[in-house]
């Protein structure tokens, strides 16, 4: 008992309705409900400080919690006033589903911005999403959106949840650098319109190569969902529709992977405009033995 | 029991020997133990007939399998000689990781090819993998191999296995199209040597952009693992080394969207290499109300 009277408040009971409602946030109901969502990890915590999110509750489990960054980082924010909970091993393990949990996480609220507070020419462009299925293609475009400079996602689909656990692990921390919006079709058709944006649709029978079009901003990308592609109303939409193109047999690319292609080509055009030039640099190094 | 009589056969336990036997082969045990795999869906079946590897055993459960497409499949196969085997349900639910099992699956021989057999020139590149912790992940990028018709993957950790359940699934039946090669770093330098192939590494500090880069066949793109990216003995034995650039505080892209990027880069100078134009085309069309 010595070294829970050294630690005090040490919550060890998985089923205290403290650690219960925290780990009710594996649901969407709870995140609904709260508006907060949980994060778990050093990398996260650390970028959540680092974009200024604030944090509701910090969860530290100090048997777990070995790394120095991730004690400094603890420390830091016990310091500033965050509300903490330390809690045990298995506690932690409880609220974790990473496959090894490194004892420090935490609670925080979600962020979601109406559409009309959207200026659409603040990032490389936006990347508006119809219906995503999996919660970790989903994470994974929001961190090439980060990659890229993108300026947030929009979201058609009530489905679609960023703040699922397995879409926020897939972020690898990058959430925080994206802003979200929940936005009916007409929203979106009426705030397009109104800042003259450029509507990018893809699909495998599209009639233009991505890589030949050229995309100006304010520009935002449409992606569909998994198994479909972009609906037919929303390809109407589009000013322009392109492929990517596919040899073989191979009919479409997963979701996330198109995503990050098309993020790349239009980052990779938007830098070239910006130097002047049109095609790439001359030739690198590219003879054997270069390197050391 | 009239069912049973009409439909001969039909296996209705899950528990019987050769339905445990398939359900093994979730296991990496007894896939290396067989050199077999479980493939599961209309799609991969199809696939495997398209690229006309034999099938071992195919299982068919005919309450579930309502598709025309995956009947016809059935029956040809059948006709064909295939071995089949019916099985309830049930016993169908338990092989199918899928969330809506089709009812038609098979178990496929594994296909292994020695590296000295293999002429990198084949097929826009080849990608070596060092280590691929996520079977997702490894899925995903043997799915891009297939769109931008890569040769082949070589793996060089005994770790990665392309014929894991969660890959399988992720290459969305492209797995069939690429060839997988097993070797030893050895190996692969006398190989890469005797063929004068270029090898490219990715690294977020590398010194070259990879769209400035220029890519020569035969050429082999080097991929590391999720958490540290390519070793450093391993970017030593790279001709060169690129980096795909990232803003903002984004420290590190998912591997298959590293892959994706780098392999459509690759394909992009390929295709533009052989219609003579450096740059991309002229503008397409990108007035709004282009589409109908």
């Amino acid at each position: 008992m010595t070294s829970t009277l050294s630690r005090p408040q040490i919550i060890a009971n998985r089923h205290s309705p403290v650690i219960k409602r925290i780990r009710s946030l594996q649901t969407r109901a709870a995140r609904e409900r709260t508006g907060t969502f949980f994060i778990d990890g050093m990398r996260f915590v650390a970028q959540a400080v680092r974009h200024g999110v604030p944090i509701q509750t910090l969860v530290v489990a100090p048997g777990v919690l070995v790394h120095p960054f991730g004690q400094k980082l603890a420390r830091q924010l016990q310091r500033a006033g965050t509300p903490c909970l330390a809690v045990a091993q298995e506690v932690y393990f409880s609220l974790s589903q990473a496959e090894e949990p490194q004892g420090i996480g935490a609670v925080v609220r979600q962020r979601w911005e109406p559409l009309y507070r959207i200026d659409p020419s603040e990032g490389l462009c936006w990347v508006v999403v119809e219906a995503v299925q999996t919660p970790g293609n989903l994470g994974t475009m929001i961190r090439t959106c980060d990659a890229v400079g993108a300026g947030g996602v929009i979201l058609l689909s009530r489905g679609t949840d960023p703040y699922h656990p397995g879409a926020v692990r897939a972020t690898m921390g990058s959430l925080f650098s994206q802003r979200f919006v929940r936005a009916t079709l007409s929203e979106l058709i009426a705030w397009k319109q109104r800042h003259r944006c450029m509507l990018v649709g893809t699909s495998p029978s599209a009639p233009v190569d991505y890589h030949t079009a050229q995309y100006r901003p304010p520009l935002m990308l449409f992606m569909g969902g998994e198994r479909g592609g972009l609906s037919q109303d929303h390809q109407a939409l589009c000013d322009v529709m392109v492929k990517i193109p596919m040899v073989g047999g191979c009919d479409s690319l997963n979701l996330a992977i198109a995503t990050g292609v098309m993020l790349y080509e239009i980052f990779n055009q938007r830098r070239e405009a910006r130097t002047g030039s049109a095609a790439p640099d001359p030739a690198p190094p590219s003879a054997p033995g270069d390197r050391p």
